[in-house]
């Protein structure tokens, strides 16, 4: 298993402080020291950190944790191996470009028998349950919407169904970024908190950092912040219900919907 | 216009002596500050690092001098912007999946009028001439050889054909890699080194910085370096033939082919 870290805002925010907790989850204050990465989206651009050392000693994190890359959308992921051999080419997040935008995608969870026919035009290039799962949500979005990109409203309705049938095959936790829409699904745990007028301080969990976020905002800014347990100890986190899918811009949870029977907690935020 | 920086070899290696002299010319010994680019592939995976900043102020590029990142293909890129906005989307490297391996492009030169016919299986993210023509490139291999990978020297021939037509539209020098082969292209300015037993000094032309080979490999080490400009000035580079195709794999040149018509030489090596 593994942990995920998500961000979504709507002006280009660091995400160095809460980077900086979910960071020692990797082989420090929790066992998911199998590589890490993290996805920053600038415009249309995506810088990709990718490492298969454990992100509590790796260089490159430390580089990530110290540099403030302003991105409105952001995608962590550290691993715990469940399919596939410690490796770059299995380290999340997994990224692929369709109808001319990058795609970027992370997994926390095990996808059990999940072998789907691939057509060739997005394949595997380490062999997870998570990259396959990434491949064949893409190949099935371009089989149904062609060359045409569809709006918000009908790709999340996609990918709710898409979502439906791999939930079938076990455990399939994800954060999927265009660099405008932050997708995530809730299958058995995840939670988030929109940080918004008025700011407070926040306090993390696993190290002793506070910030003062009164100091680094404007009145209108919004960030959502979604990770597999809250990161901090002095905010209110939401936990998300199992089996939803979301998704997320400019820092509000516009869509929200149950991938499994039974009532749904409304977007707040 | 740009430089271009590549190494092929048969063990993994670091670039941190290369790096360093290379890195200088964005910015500081040379103009090609608009954003820098390096991927090394580890076995089929890539990490790709690029940074719309100069590579000589670079916190990134001061990561990647310092930290030796083990690689047998390594494509890197600083960049001087003639098409395209300066922006993440349009630095160099590219990265595509095609056949299942990552595929990274990085291009010096100028395609005037290049509007080919884009199918939707790879487009653009940014604007730049060189990833429509990277795009391009992938589309054309993949509608010749289908779902199979060609082997090295039915791919060869083939990049020689499609380099041809690109050549048409302006200067195009390129380095192209999908982790096994490094595929050099020389339209007008490239310079190659092959360090292999017995190993000497090396002394970097842009800071007086000194390596010996003779203390870090052993015998059976082969690495070919590939540059826009010779990077040391007491080693012999070969100056590449203006209108060639070059071929490396494990550090030698296995193929080489005229992209325009007259003599080449024989690759040593």
């Amino acid at each position: 298993m593994c942990q995920l870290l998500g961000m979504n805002c709507n002006v280009p925010t660091d995400i160095c402080f809460s980077f900086t907790g979910f960071q020692q989850r990797g082989g420090a204050t929790d066992v998911h020291a199998d590589g890490w990465g993290i996805a920053f989206f600038e415009g249309r651009g995506v810088r990709l950190f990718l490492d298969p050392q454990p992100s509590s000693t790796s260089p490159i994190a430390a580089l990530v944790r110290n540099y403030p890359i302003h991105s409105k959308n952001v995608v962590a992921h550290i691993r715990k191996a469940t399919q596939g051999v410690v490796g770059l080419e299995n380290t999340h997040p997994f990224r692929r470009e369709l109808w001319g935008r990058y795609w970027i995608f992370a997994h926390n969870g095990n996808l059990i028998d999940f072998a789907p026919t691939l057509d060739g035009s997005f394949l595997p290039v380490g062999n997870t349950d998570s990259e396959r799962a990434f491949c064949w949500l893409l190949q099935s979005l371009r089989q149904r919407f062609g060359a045409a990109p569809p709006a918000a409203e009908a790709l999340f309705d996609e990918l709710r169904r898409l979502t439906l049938e791999l939930s079938g095959h076990g455990e399939f936790n994800y954060l999927l970024s265009n660099g405008d829409w932050l997708i995530v699904h809730c299958s058995t745990k995840l939670a988030y908190i929109v940080r918004q007028a008025p700011f407070a301080q926040a306090h993390l969990k696993d190290q002793d950092v506070s910030v003062d976020f009164t100091t680094l905002t404007r009145p209108q800014d919004r960030v959502a912040i979604i990770a597999t347990e809250p990161l901090t100890d002095n905010e209110t986190w939401t936990t998300m219900a199992p089996g939803s899918l979301w998704l997320f811009e400019d820092g509000a949870a516009l869509h929200q919907a149950a991938t499994v029977p039974g009532p749904l907690r409304k977007p707040a935020g």
